[in-house]
């Protein structure tokens, strides 16, 4: 295990520190419980907007949290879920009076942690929750379908909710519309990634997975779940290919329609590669009368050192439109 | 070689495509030419400043291209210089009649290209130039004295260098200080790094040079230039202490200045731990009595999928401090 770490034991403790020291001005920690993360320019009246989830995956999740986005974030142990006690101290902070939304990938860690904890400030403090699942990875389920949601993986995808949700948020709309506008992000929002090589979580010691110098794993999951397919790695291009045919195919889409496309690098692939695929990809929803109005390129959902990349597409309407132009100020993410 | 590309010959062309597609409404290219690329925000009046060098260092150098920083970048193939006529149709797109300044690291390679450009277009189009190198690498030369620094690799440091020079240009100063407020940034900033392991060129299409898996290499450089130093691999609090010994040593430091720090991933290092280096930097600069007026953490001078992480340290007096504080926006870096 090749890693700039003291000890896996202290890991999440002096990341977070180090976040915290590099971000002072803007973020903060609740009861002094470094794993409870909160913006420090908390708007009165609006709604909270909340997340969490294991580490590992910076800048998701708390780097969503700032002005134009989210509030707070719980953050577990590397893939781990964070506690119902964090979770319940991050609620009653974002609360404001207006509710707080809950955005989480879709694993069952996180809902244990967040469905008790909604019950839990709903009786003791009354505060009104709602919660919206990040469930985009189409390689995870077989095509959409009722009900097929509902067993799909979170992955890089949910920072088109966090961002419309955000959005809707920051304009002072109510819970229950922020929670629409959570939901049709979330339902319109599809992804799918590929890996080149394993990541290794501290604590563990050795990679997740075994893949030959020679192989690619297309649809493999954020943690190292596996995906639909081993094989021979491809050629840029013909990967793209692939995985559009899955991402577009799983929603109808009619010439004309506009999306927002997000490219993202799992941590060890360089930013050069990222733009092949984005060509790629503008080659082909071109082809496919496709437009998009807008990329995100770069690192926005990691798994640790992992190489590989995942390809995100929201499929816009004007009202998203006008949230996706939002401007955001976070630490880690901004757009003016 | 694990790459997501499609041949190693369009690996430059390819990857400028995209970037063109990605940020169509704030970049683009003069004459057609992919590799000569410039701001669509000119600002009439401003003096240019322009930058080039090889590619494989993503978002280094062209990601720094927009407003408030500089202009236009003469992009090369990997770890290649750009060639003469490039730099000559980038300084004339650059101009808007207050001169032009290059800014670019201190390699033979890319002081043959930009010096005779300079001659060029002072000759032949009357256009005022002047240029400032990054060598702010403590690794690749010994303690600084008179022309000491004439022999130091320009590394990730650079990014002050246009952080300074792109924010006093922005205030409309001339070119003679604008060239004065980059050579102080210049002066004021070092920089050291350390590699985990190699990365290698599409067209070489081997690894750089060999490592052994529980082994560092201490002040490598950003091509993979040998380092000072090559041990086991120590926990970070070491590493970053023998780095922080060399990097404040390097320049005279009394009690109470004040620095911008620049923690920079090399391409495969995650930011979890980038984070950890931070939260050491911060301990060690508070018992030297030095203050961190501003963090940069992140991937900013990368060295294609090299592990590893570079520390810069930028001496900060009043004037420096208000360049830092200046706003930016360009694709790949904005600051609010």
């Amino acid at each position: 295990m090749k890693k700039i770490i003291n000890s896996p034991d202290n890991y999440i403790k002096e990341m977070l520190e180090g976040i915290y020291i590099a971000h002072a001005d803007d973020l903060t920690c609740v009861d002094g419980d470094l794993q409870v993360l909160v913006t420090k320019h908390k708007k009165e009246g609006k709604v909270g907007i909340v997340t969490g989830g294991g580490s590992g995956h910076l800048p998701l999740f708390l780097g969503y949290v700032g002005k134009g986005m989210i509030d707070g974030c719980a953050v577990g142990d590397v893939f781990q879920s964070p506690s119902v006690d964090q979770a319940v101290a991050l609620t009653r902070e974002a609360d404001s009076g207006a509710g707080v939304l809950y955005i989480y990938g879709n694993y069952n860690g996180d809902i244990f942690t967040f469905r008790p904890a909604a019950d839990e400030v709903e009786m003791e403090d009354d505060i009104e929750t709602a919660e919206v699942l990040g469930a985009d990875d189409v390689a995870s389920a077989g095509p959409s379908a009722p009900g097929e949601k509902s067993t799909r993986r979170g992955v890089a995808g949910i920072f088109f909710v966090y961002k419309c949700a955000g959005a809707a948020a920051d304009k002072m709309l109510s819970l229950e519309e922020v929670k629409r506008v959570a939901e049709k992000a979330s339902n319109n929002v599809r992804t799918m990634g590929v890996a080149l090589t394993p990541c290794t979580v501290p604590r563990v010691g050795k990679p997740s997975f075994e893949i030959d110098d020679d192989e690619m794993e297309i649809g493999m999951g954020i943690h190292g779940e596996p995906g639909i397919r081993r094989g021979k790695l491809e050629p840029a291009d013909q990967i793209v290919d692939e995985m559009l045919e899955k991402i577009v195919g799983d929603l109808p889409y009619e010439n004309g329609d506009e999306v927002a496309v997000l490219v993202n690098g799992l941590g060890a692939t360089p930013l050069d590669e990222q733009y092949i695929v984005t060509r790629r990809i503008h080659q082909v929803l071109e082809e496919k009368g496709i437009k998009v109005y807008k990329y995100y390129v770069g690192e926005y959902a990691t798994a640790i050192e992992m190489a590989g990349f995942s390809i995100s597409l929201l499929k816009l309407d004007d009202e998203l439109k006008e949230y996706i132009d939002h401007p955001v100020d976070t630490p880690f993410f901004k757009q003016v």
